[in-house]
């Protein structure tokens, strides 16, 4: 077994491709027991955990936040990022002193006060998972949402923009406004309600909805909007984050210091979990826990994912490759107007709609016999998700197929 | 690098020890993707997969299940198990026919009847995770469920029982009566309020509510319960799994073909999961589903955990330390009467109460400080979870270092 040697794994959807070098997995694993035990996280960390989360999570930890907890899934981060603005909230309310008897006692029974009538505000076409709490926020498809018991929590308009967006700044503006208003509406009416909004969860771009964009100034003003009133405010990038729209977090083209109180990932990052600020911290230990809260040969995986990033500038190649991909999607529904329209994207997050779901679902099959695999999301929407490396070429490879593919549509 | 030489890894609380051979992880590294990539399980699972699956946790399937669904962790598991059972409840009230009109379009904004009023029946001091589906079903501790929101969904008395079992026969039958018909009861009234209970959860011992537990003839009767009422049965064995109870399911002891509708697992089974009957299979792909759904190179583990429990006998070596390791309780409960009482356990998982909460942190501590390391759980109870290669010669020096703790204890 030599050492220099190395192999290339590819998994195209949800991981970039990393050249593993044999030895940096022979070594990890004889001088680390992190992959071949599963670790009570939260009681017994590996003594260089705290070293291993800054050189990983914590070296791209968004701006403002210091703090991060991992978790096994996307929808378990999600759940306790919710505890956690929860934990919060009511501390706030209480004045951080003691729970009162009554709360320590109702708790134990599911009853209010002491499980208090709290909401999240979500937006119609989110996804933000698939259990339980996750689920009452999340508004894409009715596969998701069927037959699960759910919470009575206000969903807010999520803004539908007329794309290219810089073509139709003005419509867009009063469509975002719109949305904007009735948020701040929903928020005033759940506290009458006596269900307080203790957060807003929103995605930088939704996206198993349909790719649903939104402006920076929106963002910027709903971040404003959850200060004024109080809540909590958590970007949920376990789709977006992890350098596919050309930063490393979509939420980076607000261009804000202080863009959330909480951000969450999985996917790309291989491992669950989110970041908060400080303030969040919950007040005593055990409040958010669970037996392994991750795993941490995860976040060695994902120390080298970082070192290939910044070596080899991807979050550069991915901002050069999107454009070609974008312009490529421009001039493929200019020349297809009657199949394609509505192209849009961030970097390699990229979508563009067809004239309905069969014609969609064909495309994206006749392409797959050549060679191309695309995902799909919303009604009619093909996306696109390449991995990191993702080069122009590639692109040149992906517009012909898909060309050839329209071309031969009937 | 001797393809013989072997080094052995433990997790004390968590894992049994297993010696794994280099060569099984350097060629299982190498052939299998499965340590180097994170697949999305449910739509790309790696090809040998299913014979995986067949080789680790179908192996050890309960009786009546051919089905299992891995998750990521405890919390997952349980959510998914949830799902599964709401599905399923809701499809037989609409004779498996498809969704109405008005089911579709309110369950996307969280109204029934899309998102129905169904529920889970939970026992007081029960813990089934901390993700809000969960925490629902979950009253063990206050510092588990202040400030989160909650479903009201029954909670029904879980029997508390004199110890040793067999000389408390008569009042524990009594006690355990007086539960099964506030089940019923309680299946009635939350039928009456419009939220039927879809189905009942449960732990073959309660484990963080304080190691309770019940006897054979309960749990047989409410299962029966649970098929009269037309309630799915969960038997959660996140804790009780593994082997440690001396058989590889606590439910086994109860002696049932048809023990359940669902079985739940994680921790020593390193991946989370679920069992179920081939009646509660979801009607359609993707209603169970999120991105990783587990972890295959757990499943590569369990394999070789199973393989080390069949060849060393494990499972008898836990029957046998857990006769001594409870007799040895025994006879101290006798020797330090103001001290300690109700010891109980089945196999090595056992309990003992100290007489107050500070007195069992006492103990707890300087016995650490010999190097006796235990866990507690309820108010004051003291719990042991030993590995699954903790023999005889262990419980003597168990024993002996917690006589010491006590004869100094004032």
């Amino acid at each position: 077994m030599t050492k220099s040697k190395s192999k290339s794994y590819v998994d195209f959807k949800y991981q970039v491709t990393v050249s593993f070098s044999e030895s940096f997995l022979c070594e990890s694993l004889f001088s680390q027991s992190a992959f071949v035990n599963r670790p009570a996280l939260g009681i017994l960390p590996p003594e260089n955990f705290p070293d291993k989360l800054i050189e990983s999570l914590l070296s791209i930890a968004p701006s403002g936040m210091t703090r991060v907890q991992t978790m096994a899934c996307g929808s378990c981060s999600n759940e306790n990022a919710f505890k956690t603005m929860f934990i919060w909230y009511r501390n706030k309310e209480r004045g951080y002193a003691n729970p009162s008897e009554q709360e320590v006692g109702t708790c134990m029974i599911n009853q209010s006060p002491g499980c208090p009538d709290l909401s999240i505000l979500s937006f119609m076409g989110a996804f933000h998972g698939r259990t339980l709490g996750c689920l009452a926020t999340t508004h894409s498809k009715v596969i998701h949402k069927l037959d699960i018991p759910s919470f009575d929590w206000p969903i807010a308009p999520f803004p539908k923009l007329q794309y290219p967006l810089e073509e139709f700044v003005r419509e867009n503006a009063q469509e975002e406004a719109r949305c904007l208003e009735e948020v701040e509406d929903l928020i005033v009416k759940w506290r009458q309600k006596g269900k307080p909004v203790a957060g807003i969860v929103i995605e930088p771009i939704q996206a198993e909805g349909g790719d649903n964009h939104a402006s920076p100034d929106f963002f910027i003003k709903l971040r404003n909007i959850a200060r004024k009133h109080g809540c909590a405010f958590h970007v949920d990038e376990v789709q977006t984050g992890g350098g596919t729209t050309g930063k490393f977090w979509a939420h980076e083209h607000w261009g804000l210091d202080d863009p959330a109180d909480v951000v969450s990932f999985s996917k790309k990052l291989l491992t669950g979990g989110y970041y908060h600020r400080d303030e969040l911290q919950p007040d005593k230990p055990y409040r958010i826990f669970n037996t392994w809260m991750g795993d941490p040969s995860k976040n060695l995986f994902l120390s080298e994912v970082l070192n290939v990033i910044r070596r080899e500038n991807l979050l550069e190649e991915v901002t050069r490759s999107g454009k070609a991909l974008l312009q490529g999607l421009y001039a493929l529904q200019t020349q297809y107007p009657h199949i394609l329209s509505r192209a849009r994207g961030q970097g390699t997050f990229c979508a563009i709609d067809a004239c309905n779901d069969a014609t969609r679902d064909s495309i994206m099959i006749k392409a797959r016999n050549k060679g191309l695999f695309m995902g799909s999301c919303g009604e009619k929407t093909i996306r696109f998700r390449p991995t990191l490396v993702f080069k122009e070429y590639h692109v040149h490879q992906l517009l012909n197929i898909l060309n050839d593919v329209l071309a031969e549509h009937k």
